[in-house]
């Protein structure tokens, strides 16, 4: 649950889904990075309209455009994840399936509530 | 309303506002700029997470700490246009109040809905 | 700030604004009671789609179209509230605009937050 | 996808969730049901407060606490979805965890946007 720049490394637990290793995004890796670096011109694009004093309004329009970006980049991992984790583990048996649905629950719940 | 990277110049029109040239939110322009700069870090640190091929639950909570920094960072602006600009239109009287509410209101709801 | 079914007060000290008697909403007030027995209606129909066992993603889009009404009935009444009471409290100068703005900004928030 | 009072009939082609006629949230039915007439009585007092002129700021706390239980109970019910109607597609196999988590998916979206 790291939220710093520096970034999470997978808990150790999580390989029943980390046996697949890239956890079901492998293929989307490109498209994702791509989101991501749009998503930081976008941040960078408000860096200088504070800068050059744009009209506050304005920096809202693009801050609700990034936090839109962001949701969608979000919403697009969490289908992989379904996709691939959790019907792993509903085709494993046992306890899994429970954990991974707790777990990706809370995800969204996290998703709503910012 | 510009929602690119490029950013937005003030629109003609808002000069009632940018006659105080700075918006109201001058004296905070460093902290502003501070708090972006964190969350392009943050968006970094994304990147890296699905080049690492971290969880995807771990990234997802990153996605959410972002997310919440950028609303942080749009209400500490919003705050400020409404102490400034929606208020001087108030002092001025005649309809620009109308029309600064109405724009805010708009921000706002576009805000909610991201 | 009671969030119960009972419903709020008041609080003493909102005079200010409370000396207009009707905060600016009470041109609005029919149709606000409107939307709000509208809204309820909505409600009454999720518990009608639980009793009948209707599909889960089919609630959850009845959840959503009511989560929007509920949004959009407070913006409507915030943008009322901004046009009224923040901008009287502009033309009485003094702290009070301060105070005003505060008090909207981090209502605003809690909207964001929820 | 009625979003109307009326509610909505499970769409012909969900039979194979509703083959366990009742979605995986039966046994948190009563559970369900008691959490909207808690949330239909908080509708209700905001239609109160609008009538007695309670202060705004007070009504969208209020308004904010029911957009929270409203999107907490989407949360409770889309959990069991996907513990129950989700899982079980991934164990049928075939095409059915696609439609599963798209459908999914896109009700979270709906969730995200409201």
């Amino acid at each position: 649950m790291t939220t710093t720049e520096a970034g999470a490394t997978a808990p150790s637990g999580q390989t029943e889904c980390a046996d697949h290793a890239t956890h079901g995004y492998h293929k989307q890796k490109d498209e994702h990075l791509k989101r991501l670096r749009r998503i930081e011109g976008q941040i960078r694009g408000l860096q200088r309209m504070v800068d050059e004093d744009t009209y506050c309004i304005d920096i809202l329009t693009q801050v609700s455009a990034s936090t839109k970006a962001l949701q969608s980049f979000a919403l697009q991992l969490l289908e992989e994840h379904l996709r691939h984790c959790v019907a792993d583990a509903a085709l494993k048996g046992g306890d899994e399936i429970d954990a991974k649905v707790d777990e990706a629950t809370k995800a969204i719940g996290r998703l709503l509530r910012t």
